[in-house]
């Protein structure tokens, strides 16, 4: 038996999206049990054997300040969701809410786990290999020592591990050249400690890699900052969707046009599928004292539902104790620094 | 009459592209002269009645260290061509050769303008309004000051002053959200210097803006650090080999879908010619006292041609003294920081 807390409220649509993509995952999974947080007026019309409503009178809107999430809406549905994982009612927590809010609330909530000192957003990304390369972090620290992102290398390794069958995916460290002297300060003197944890035998380092090596599938694992990360992110997200509307202009130029796209339709829907990024959606909040995963705001029922099931499998098969393990294996490398001040100063309450 | 040097020897494939390139680019353009850098045996097979070569005894390799190009190989092509610059022999320079190498001899021999600590990498990017995206810096400067942020606003304004009909391009600030208080210590400061330069009539700024807004055209100019640029514009190549890739498999897949693939072949082509990264090759070494342009090492003929044009276009346009004029005019808010210790380091001789 797995159960999910789900913030039913979180998102751009709301209980619209969330509880479609609730009684799919369901039907899906027969051993699973969801807790649907929210205003129970907005989710009155489901009803399922394994899913129970968890009431919450407020929510966290798309633009609420992390203050507002913090200190104003004390019953909001992210944050009663994440407390479900927090009091043991559920193994994992899904929102489709804002991610600022998600990741101070999580934080205050489920603390870190000892020797991280800041939790990071990994997601998996399609690459040309046809398999996924987890990139972290995706924006939840915009700046970093070479600590965090060992930090952040050892909870890739435990997420990766966790999520498929590889026990020891190979870690790239984002950079702009492979050669060892190439970057900044922070990513050699970084170079140096993930080649002591490959020494120790903590993390399975490649190297440095470049740009277009996350979408090569060079490594399962790219390391970076989260300034770093969310650019590139969103970079390929401008490019992925300036790529399908002139693909789509393109067919849509003229009667001949349009009844080409008619024939090679099959060939079309087979491309759309291997570049959807719905099926990625999931991203999971790592370093916490509990599972959270951030669906993206925008999602529809199909990529909802994806998160729910990255979840799933997250819950299944032990991410939290993996997450625990790598980072006591890890322990003497990771030196502990004096914590976050950026992310400190929004947490009392 | 405008006079281009250019090194025949740089880049993956030397003469053997650069040479074809050349004639082809003097027979596009009638008032154009070619000073045709490199080992005379090389390129012995040219000749033109516009083009001259100029002996260069060594090249410089894709491999070679800064230092290999700086100490150990001068009189490398590379080098002759920009020395050919600051002679007043041509007014700008183009190479194919390694980037670190260029940007460190073009800087050695032309020196920056004042006002200018760090020369930058700008390259315009294809968008989805059918124009382009210049970005800058693109890897010459992994560590930047919101000093250094905001010359390469005022350079990045000069250059698409310079190359479009837009006298007042506009400027956005590469950053992980929109709102002001988004973004590192670094990136806020900036936002806060680049907001006082637009106030006094030296920029036409934006806002933050992030990383799908570099494909969705949102603004014509996106100011960054050379890390994030550099990660930026290589994850966007990797993504758009990685969807092409996909296109290609999908319509190679079995005769049925080949045939389908010759159906549609004009409009894929169209498609193709949209997204063609070749069309946009040719980045600028901006704040020199001379004018460089870096083609893409891997450029075949095309790509090396249309680099040769944008050198061109920017030497006819007088690309460098708008350069100087707008740095002059921001010369209040431009306060000269004490120089650049990670590439003064390279540079004595």
């Amino acid at each position: 038996m797995t159960i999910l807390a789900v913030d039913c409220m979180g998102g751009d649509h709301g209980p619209r999206v969330t509880l479609p993509a609730c009684r799919r995952f369901l039907d899906a999974h027969p051993d699973a049990r969801l807790l649907l947080v929210g205003q129970p007026e907005a989710l009155a019309s489901f009803s399922h054997p394994r899913a129970k409503v968890v009431p919450a009178t407020e929510v966290v809107t798309m633009d609420d300040s992390v203050e507002t999430a913090m200190r104003r809406k004390k019953d909001s549905s992210m944050r009663v969701a994440i407390r479900q994982v927090k009091d043991g009612e559920a193994q994992a927590a899904v929102s489709a809410g804002n991610t600022g809010a998600l990741m101070a609330l999580a934080r205050y909530v489920l603390k870190t786990v000892d020797g991280i000192d800041r939790p990071a957003i990994a997601s998996p990304l399609p690459n040309a290999k046809g398999k996924a390369t987890t990139v972290l972090d995706l924006g939840a620290n915009v700046d970093c020592t070479e600590q965090h992102l060992l930090q952040f290398a050892v909870m890739g390794s435990a997420l990766v591990a966790a999520m498929t069958s590889e026990e020891q995916p190979t870690v790239g460290l984002l950079n702009i050249g492979e050669e060892i002297i190439k970057g900044n300060e922070v990513i050699k003197r970084a170079g140096e400690l993930l080649r002591s944890a490959a020494a120790a035998g903590d993390l399975n380092f490649h190297g440095n890699v470049e740009g277009n090596d996350i979408f090569k599938g060079t490594t399962d694992i790219v390391v970076c900052d989260g300034f770093v990360g969310n650019v590139a992110l969103k970079t390929s997200e401008g490019l992925a969707s300036m790529i399908g509307g002139f693909l789509r202009e393109e067919f849509s130029r003229n009667p001949l046009t349009k009844i080409a796209a008619l024939a090679v339709y099959p060939v079309l829907a087979s491309f759309k599928t291997r570049v959807d990024y719905r099926r990625y959606n999931g991203a999971a909040l790592l370093g916490l004292r509990g599972l959270v995963f951030k669906s993206h705001g925008s999602a529809d029922e199909f990529a909802f539902g994806q998160a729910l099931g990255r979840a799933y499998d997250a819950a299944r098969n032990n991410l939290l104790d993996r997450v625990q393990a790598r980072i006591a294996h890890a322990r003497p490398l990771l030196v502990g620094s004096a914590g976050d001040a950026q992310l400190e100063a929004i947490t009392p309450e």
